[in-house]
């Protein structure tokens, strides 16, 4: 087999055997094939695209390129959740409590942010002592003792993806639905969940522009799943509105508690219900709505927030911090950014917002950045309300004052404001399962 | 600049501006882009296209990525003559004297080949003593002198397309009339005549198997040409059958030197009045007719074999061989290949045709194999030529009989015997200016 032979097919738009594509991606992940091979024929899948076998063949090729976790110790159904990225989003440390709260295990293994603001991992180490770096057996121990752990990636979980995400980077083909549903759903199928279940962004600062292409990617990582007998179901929600009003990692934390106490904003809170509740159904809980009462019961009653304390705590956090927030680290400096004209919040650009946050300290402009953890942006407005010229929109923190200029330009492109208010969009689009 | 934005701007099916493509040009040239990003634009563009301002644009970046062949000192309008490959293909020792013949230069330069038979340098090369590595003085020298020359590239011409053709070969994105066309005229440009006229192939073994693509990359060169401000021509020709009836370098030599005493095989010697006319016109000699006529006066009259003679001996080969073919170099041995069945010859696929000849030792498997001058085929009958079951159709020359076998195996797929007379196609499809 001929690697030329291979890009020459996929140029044509012919369909790659489940051979051929296993070959690309052995030759690259032990180099043989070099870089200008792969690069060229990604742009033609890119630009040819893939079929449903074709991605399914792609995606089961990355997960044999290493590692998978054994999650077999754990008794029933382990249910995993994958966001497509977004600002704000701190729904995993939400979710996680909720659905472990019920006795459904849930093994979580989560990343660090580039850009906006850091990942899961970054915002769980903005509280004091968290140990996000454990060793597969600490990992599963954790998972057995208290049904809940948060860990960074143990072992060497799909070695092709690392490869080809980085290639991808540098060569224009960030943006195919084959690639990122391949490059998603191996990682979740190397991470050994029975059941996943996805939040598919969509908006002006996702991925996916549009709801038609976000339809595309859910559909294709749903039949991934399915086609790997995993239970898939993918939740489509907006991101053209930031979700709940902290960004920044220790604000996050303290926003998530405020969810888990039941006093949380209302959009972010009804997003992690609607997924738990889908966790949930897939664990075989109960129906969809059966389970999104389970899921607000978990609230009420404290037993999430309680297991999050119980998740602190087993990774080494200071578990205080769910009674007294005050414990996180905050920034030095705050700074009110104002209203610069009269009239409704039409949008809030959720990218420049994060670049915005970023430029705080919250988040990493290189992979050599370090994050800091108290900085970010508290919301006191949202799309939707109305506000008066100089009127306070957002509270900005940061351990230096000279970082709030280049955050407030940044804000001055993120934030819309028009006569006309605007009119309401679903949170939820849609569900594909 | 950033090269990962114009390579996404072509995936986007969007326009190159000059800006754009002098820098992906100048980055490949100088090793500053690394050839991950240029094979993953050259698969854009491969799929995208180039419109014709983009292509002279590349076309004129790749011949400033280098030195140009100043001709000045030569006195009258010089013109070039370039074809797309072709087996058996010896219109340059042939068309060269012809036109020289009439006082019109030809500095000509050439390349080797790689598979089927050598390149032009490689046929001249086996005249004895002949030398076609000539430093740019003696290269002008001698058209000054006679009129005529044709050596192996000299100075460093057109890096860029060396550096681009090596990547596309690997990397599945050769098939592309832009790029074709970009690396074609770049190389004639450098080359310094005032007038070019391309020799376009048509057919299964050629870069272009429809007359519809040949067509298109005809128009695509002959702009580029013109917006060079050079005057171009195009003639598209057919290579569905072989040209002439040798194949093999010193067996082409003997041929051309047939052909310039005038009993040469009438397709060939088509071909060349047509395109020694073309060049002829552009050189300002009168219109296509009176050219055409000037242009067969030369072999009447001998003038041509003699220019060709003079040539070869400027050029310190032994110029004998124009009277004495023999003392060419030849094989020592010969094998009959005779028709499997009895019918009418329908075709004789060239590709194959080119490959059996390689296998003879008459070209090159790859860039380290060296030549036999030798070896190679010679046809006794043309597609539309019938045969009996058993009559020899070509003699094939080598100097190992342990060669024929694999030969023999390739000329049984090329060779194709039917019931039927096959219809008879023009040899010259169409001329484009």
């Amino acid at each position: 087999m001929r690697m030329v032979d291979i890009i020459i097919k996929k140029k044509e738009g012919l369909k790659l055997s489940k051979e051929e594509i296993e070959f690309f991606i052995k030759g690259i992940t032990d180099g043989s094939i070099p870089d200008y091979q792969a690069s060229s024929l990604l742009m033609a899948i890119c630009l040819k695209g893939m079929d449903d076998e074709e991605t399914l063949n792609l995606t089961l090729a990355m997960v044999a390129s290493g590692e998978s976790i054994d999650l077999s110790q754990i008794p029933k159904i382990k249910v995993d959740k994958h966001s497509t990225g977004g600002v704000g989003d701190k729904t995993t440390m939400i979710l996680g409590p909720m659905v472990a709260a019920l006795g459904v295990p849930v093994a979580k293994m989560s990343g660090r942010g580039l850009g906006h603001t850091g990942g899961t991992i970054d915002k769980l180490e903005s509280i004091p002592g968290f140990n996000t770096e454990l060793s597969q057996e600490e990992f599963i121990k954790i998972v057995q003792d208290i049904g809940l752990a948060v860990a960074g990636q143990t072992g060497n979980l799909v070695p092709a993806d690392k490869k080809l995400y980085a290639l991808r980077d540098v060569t224009g083909t960030v943006d195919s639905i084959p690639l990122i549903s391949a490059s998603i759903m191996s990682k979740k199928l190397a991470a050994g969940s029975d059941a996943i279940v996805l939040d598919v962004k969509v908006g002006s600062g996702a991925f996916m522009k549009t709801t038609e292409d976000a339809r595309k990617l859910a559909k294709t990582m749903v039949k991934i799943g399915t086609g790997a007998k995993r239970k898939t179901v993918a939740v489509i929600t907006d991101m053209d509105r930031p979700l709940g009003k902290a960004i920044g990692n220790a604000l996050e934390v303290k926003e998530a508690i405020e969810v888990l106490s039941g006093h949380g904003p209302d959009d972010i809170t009804e997003v992690c219900i609607t997924l738990a509740a889908k966790m949930l159904e897939l664990a075989g809980m109960g129906d969809f709505k059966k389970c999104t009462g389970l899921a607000e019961r978990t609230i009420q009653d404290g037993s999430a927030l309680k297991k999050f304390e119980q998740m602190i705590k087993a990774q080494n956090g200071n578990e205080k911090v769910v009674d007294n927030p005050d414990l996180l680290p905050s920034a030095k400096y705050t700074f009110e950014y104002k209203a610069t004209s009269k009239g409704y919040i039409t949008a809030i650009i959720s990218d420049k917002l994060g670049v915005a946050s970023m430029l705080l300290g919250a988040g990493r402009a290189t992979k050599e950045s370090t994050i800091d953890p108290g900085a970010g942006i508290t919301l006191l407005k949202k799309p939707g309300d109305m506000v008066e010229k100089g009127e306070p929109v957002m509270i900005l923190h940061a351990n230096s004052q000279s970082l709030f200029e280049a955050s407030v330009n940044e804000l001055d492109k993120a934030v819309e404001i028009s006569g006309e208010k605007p009119s309401e969009t679903p949170l939820i689009i849609d569900i594909i399962q």
